[in-house]
């Protein structure tokens, strides 16, 4: 087959999988309940990128000989990593009192925090209950470490919020824990379930986690700069929660004195304004945008070559996508 | 052996399951975190009753033979459940707005709703790892499908408050999902896991939803009625969150008129003096008792024989405690 036909194949295959992806997401939520069916089809409408799903199954077609279909427990790995996502979306969403979630109004708005925990749970629940259904122990002990990674992040974040002190290698482990864990597991269970071998499978978790770092900072950076109807939910979050992210550590790291206290003040005032023009001023925004990119650059240098034609190329695409996002 | 050596030989070695528990629970919850592990502390001195890893234990011994041991997965099971127990103590405290648990005071109260729901997290992904440690998907899916289960009487029972419309059917399907299928599943797997057969189980599962059921109606008569130095937490918290209760249900049933239209009033007003007055009046806080004792009576006439002496004995005794319980 030509490049573009490879290309096209491709395409086709991943298409085809986000699709059983969705239909399996939607049949595990699927209950006798109208009640909470109608709060399960908002969620849905959450639905956005598939990051994590298309990870998983990306990186199984790669590791996939050509002419072979992935397995159906790509489809439930995929399936549950994006319950997972959604659930954490509708927790953060009550953690952060957020009122717009792609571009739409979020549960916790509509319907009351107390439904909005509810739901989340309903989620995680569901997520592990699918998970199980694949009848293999070692996907549920995995995704359990992620999962409990994952909130051992949040937990830390909320210790250290209204904490000037925060230093960039605590901003990072809590990020690594929050964020890049479960698109690491992505990328490598999406890899294992194809059968590739464990040096290859460890790289492409290492590529995954990378790349679950720079979307982070990509995601601080529009909370930070980004106006609500180009990104789609409640921005200026971090600041309202008295959350640290990287532009402003950098900032507080590189200036003293005036410089300095005026961020510092700034960030007690919850002054986004003043941030902004203080942070670009002190190159800190470029800084954090300058590490998003070159972290991108370590995830493409690891990663392996792959068995489907087309597929690694994808991937570097997928990679540099992340940073240039606008939502 | 006799009878009073019987119960001695089986009293210890349920004592030393349910310290192997503790254990195990605490373990499972260390982490690198001070933060973290600092409000796990929190949550262990919520560890009352043990109601539930009780139900594993006692179930487990009674199907395995005389002078044979529990399994590992007995542990695991009931570690596993009172962790699923505590995560949603957790939320409900949240869901509540509760300042009092077991005599200290809640997470949301000393921490906020954030660190609350997020902890409320880490016990629900820990609960599903460490059941992933038993290495049997069978686990995994029985006690997702719980968990479902769970958060669906949960959302259902939201979608309800308020509804003075509520008939007792409606109420009993609640109970029975958010309160009945954990501690019918306890009974279940305890005997599954020594060998018990299917009738059995099944009689097992039968005889613990009903406990859960009986056990519910007694938490709703001790809101009702109970005082917080006594019950040991928030009480008064159905009424102020526009949950009705069997009492209630039961009085809004079987009156009419002036009577029915005043307890009406008091429940929307909150008046908990009025509405007790009323409801006991009308006979119906000795009508919930009476149905709680006459399903602790279901539950005692289902149980089935045991293997080990002495262990249904100990079930009929615990059954009655359900409602014999003042805290």
């Amino acid at each position: 087959m030509s490049r573009a036909l490879h290309t096209t194949a491709l395409a086709a295959d991943i298409a085809a999988g986000l699709a059983r992806v969705e239909t399996l997401f939607d049949t595990q939520l699927a209950g006798e309940f109208p009640a909470v069916n109608e709060l399960c089809r908002h969620v849905e409408r959450y639905r956005g990128k598939m990051l994590r799903p298309t990870m998983v199954i990306v990186s199984g077609l790669a590791f996939t000989p050509e002419g072979s279909a992935l397995r159906h427990e790509h489809d439930i790995v995929a399936a549950t990593v994006e319950m997972i996502h959604m659930a954490t979306l509708v927790h953060d969403d009550v953690l952060d009192d957020a009122t717009v979630r792609r571009r739409g109004e979020t549960v916790n708005f509509l319907r009351g925090n107390e439904t909005a925990v509810m739901l989340g749970d309903y989620l995680i629940s569901n997520a592990f209950h699918l998970c199980s259904r694949a009848g293999d122990p070692a996907l549920n002990l995995r995704l359990g470490e992620v999962t409990n990674t994952l909130c051992e992040g949040e937990l830390v974040q909320l210790s250290r919020r209204h904490d000037l002190a925060l230093d960039e290698n605590t901003y990072f482990e809590i990020v690594r824990r929050k964020t890049a864990v479960l698109v690491g597991a992505s990328c490598e269970l999406g890899a294992r379930l194809a059968g590739a071998g464990s040096g290859d499978v460890a790289a492409m978790r290492g590529f995954g986690e990378r790349l679950g770092v720079a979307f982070q900072i990509q995601d601080d950076l529009l909370d930070l700069l980004g106006d609500e109807a180009t990104v789609g939910k409640s921005i200026g979050r971090d600041l309202e929660k008295g959350k640290l992210t990287l532009p402003m550590i950098l900032h507080i790291a590189r200036t003293h004195g005036a410089e300095r206290r005026a961020a510092l003040d700034a960030i007690e005032a919850k002054d986004g304004a003043s941030l902004r023009a203080l942070l670009a001023r002190s190159g800190s925004i470029d800084g954090a945008r300058a590490r998003a990119l070159a972290i991108v650059e370590e995830a493409k240098a690891i990663l392996p070559e792959a068995r489907r034609a087309g597929s690694r190329e994808l991937l570097l695409e997928l990679a540099d996508r992340v940073v240039a996002r606008e939502s």
